[in-house]
């Protein structure tokens, strides 16, 4: 095992490692040519019984592991949504990872509990919810609309769920909503959860990708008269395939009507609420009773970062808590117990990265990306929109743009178009040079087009256009 | 926002920091004296509106954050379990946060899935398991008793709770086994999974902590014949209070005959199954379906890292996958795609520290240092034993020693012998001179001393063993 002398040495040899990485981040291929099995295959079948020096481990990283990364803050990383990290992350990472501390509970490291109070305050302020949400942190979008939609089993049966079962009251009648544009974590949670996946209605979006809310009123209207239990609905702000947005004022009020817990999934485009004139997508969030949005999208603090706001602590810890006796300490009934807000017991000091990204960019300065991130959206949707043999396929109120290419000559609904866009689509992915994903809207293949890394200039975006047309 | 210039600058700085932090750990308090609201109460209740300098950010974090810090990898840390970190783990998080990648699918970052493949391989060799055993790493011990608890849910209704939800056949009908000393995390799965509290039977131990199979096997026939179905029996191979010890081999036998799932929770002993000489305590974990134990806990990879092994890979996946249009891959029938094998769909690159850890010790390295551990835990017993006023509580099969104090002249069953000691505690931690914590065994309240920092050595257990008597 190397000592702390060699540990020093080999800091500082991988701080220069890191700033290299991102100086040059731009030259390398956003993802790599790796096939199947080419890493597993060129390490050992069997761990080494003796120590081997830091130098070869560190050789190996870089001939085996690095050239099988896909770049997720390259310039030219323009899939799914951004995965954004920032160097005022990244070395709050160094000094949390140094620490090793284990934050489940206030005593375990105090201060990691009370500035992820802190940082869970400032972000609340950020992006205009009022006084009446508190937040924690979770590891993912995924696992908080876990976590609320067994919040909103246990509201709806008064944690008789939780204590027996499927043998509570009313368990076989719970039924939760939401578009058929909501992500696929809120079929998973409700699978989970033990509500039952053919108790999810997902409901259809209107030309916009929202969620119908006549449909809504009427499903939820007919599951009431059948006896059926209104439960939860998921609204989305910014859905994953389109960043599509539903009216969240009009689904609380329904919500309200049916005594329903209101869960706001904003994954990706919570972190925009931060612009003021963006605020509008999200009238009525503050009538939720959760809400998520992911920092580690696109604020800088790279993942695992996802904000979890709701509006009764109490019944989050009631859903989720657990003090066994190996647990316990004297000032429990005065602090906050973080291991009681979510699935896991251990937690990492995730909100340091917060702290420091916020000082490092200041909210003007999150804001000036985030808008320059949200031109350069509207840089590709001109581009596409000029072009006769491109078309947009929605709306892109944030920074994603979903297209397709369909040559002039050939109808909206051939169905050959959607095969020449996945040819595209798998040239202009096996070039290196960009990375895009894809999705289907409305049946139709759909190339994804998302803006969000902290490097990405209006160059890259034009030199990116120019090598679509090029691929088609 | 720091430029990548002012990054390597920064980043040089914290390699420094980061050294000395490990080379001054000693010299710190091991918890802080921090009262509830302090840091909170020191940080600004609004965000920085401009960007601040990070002179200004580093200088806070050290005035703030640090002084309010549990120090976990401090060598008198013996608090509940360690929760360690090494060298070569903290070079690989400084890797793992400067290339930000997320790792949810194969495609995503192609080598970070194929390393994390291999590594759970390396670990299945490294305990002994079977190569009928595949892993996948998962944030915690808590995640992976979920997902087991929901495969078990799951295999004992063919789907029908994931789809149906309470309406299920037999959904009301399941049953969980346990020991009274199983960890809480089981208690918070069988309720979160939908299983009910109500449900799990948590059955008496004998003197030394184990599950009663007698007791356990007439539980199951009872249930059995009461019409309930037998759903899953969690074994623990050194439970969180006294690292009791199951008898895998005999519950893997009831398992069978009911049709239940053997869940086994070696979150802390299972690191030591690489000591040959620890195996027999192991006996009988080839059967289970699965198993979780923490390389975050005692094999240094640092938190989070917990190691989820199961039988059967394409159950696991049936239970917890998802595959929207979105995140589908062209090679996806070629790949393992690990968001379908736990919770969350975002991952870190979680292995990399994992590779670099046992490369960096070499297995054998891994053998020395938990032997010097488990020698130095029978250094603490036979300290108390041979103490008059001291009373060791348990066994001590690994590297935890429960005792009390108990003055010759007080009676075993005197109430007062659990008073002196909750103050003997409060006065050791207040001392900031090591940090114990406590639990409650067959009614008594007893001390936790657990030896796993990296750093410990003889010297500390002593001198913390006078600092225990002086405190009486």
């Amino acid at each position: 095992m190397m000592d702390l002398k060699e540990f020093r040495a080999n800091a500082h040899r991988l701080a220069d490692w890191m700033a290299d990485y991102l100086e040059t981040l731009e030259q390398r291929r956003v993802s790599p040519e790796t096939r199947p099995g080419d890493v597993r295959g060129a390490l050992p079948a069997t761990p080494p019984a003796e120590a081997e020096p830091f130098d070869r481990v560190m050789a190996d990283f870089e001939r085996v592991v690095l050239p099988g990364m896909t770049h997720w803050d390259h310039p030219n990383f323009y899939a799914y949504f951004p995965g954004d990290h920032s160097p005022a992350s990244i070395l709050a990472e160094m000094l949390t990872a140094a620490m090793g501390a284990q934050c489940m509970s206030w005593n375990t490291s105090p201060a990691a509990t009370e500035t992820e109070q802190a940082m869970m305050e400032w972000l609340r302020q950020m992006v205009g919810l009022p006084d009446t949400f508190t937040g924690v942190l979770q590891d993912t979008a995924s696992s908080a609309t876990l976590v609320a939609m067994l919040e909103a089993r246990e509201r709806a049966t008064n944690f008789r769920f939780a204590k027996e079962g499927a043998a509570a009251p009313g368990a076989d009648k719970l039924v939760v909503y939401g578009s058929r544009e909501a992500h696929s974590s809120i079929d998973k949670a409700v699978r989970l959860a033990g509500l039952g996946e053919g108790r999810l209605r997902k409901l259809p979006t209107d030309e916009r990708f929202s969620l119908r809310v006549d449909e809504l009123a009427e499903a939820m209207r007919s599951d009431r008269n059948e006896g059926m239990i209104p439960c939860a609905v998921v609204a989305t702000v910014g859905t994953t395939s389109s960043t599509g947005v539903d009216d969240v004022a009009a689904i609380a009020k329904l919500c309200r009507e049916h005594g329903a817990w209101l869960h706001v999934d904003a994954a990706y485009a919570g972190s925009t609420a931060i612009l003021p004139e963006l605020r509008p997508h999200f009238r009525g969030w503050e009538e939720a009773d959760s809400i998520v949005f992911n920092p580690h999208k696109w604020l800088f603090a790279q993942f695992d970062c996802s904000a979890y706001f709701v509006k009764d602590p109490g019944h989050l810890i009631a859903t989720c808590g657990a003090n066994p006796e190996y647990l316990k300490w004297s000032a429990d009934d005065q602090v906050a117990n973080f291991r009681d807000w979510g699935i896991p017991l251990g937690r990492r000091f995730r909100a340091l990265k917060l702290w420091f990204v916020i000082r490092d960019f200041g909210v003007e300065g999150l804001r000036k990306v985030l808008r320059e991130h949200i031109r350069l959206a509207g840089v590709v949707r001109e581009l596409v929109e000029e072009h006769p043999d491109f078309e947009v396929l929605a709306p892109s109120p944030f920074g994603l743009v979903c297209f397709r290419y369909r040559p002039a000559r050939m109808a909206a609904d051939d169905p050959k178009v959607d095969e020449l866009n996945r040819e595209l689509l798998a040239r202009v992915n096996a070039s290196g040079k960009a990375l895009l994903t894809h999705t289907t809207l409305k049946g139709k293949y759909a190339i994804r087009w998302s803006i969000g890394s902290l490097q990405v200039q209006e160059r890259h975006v034009r030199a990116t256009w120019e090598l679509v047309q090029r691929s088609v």
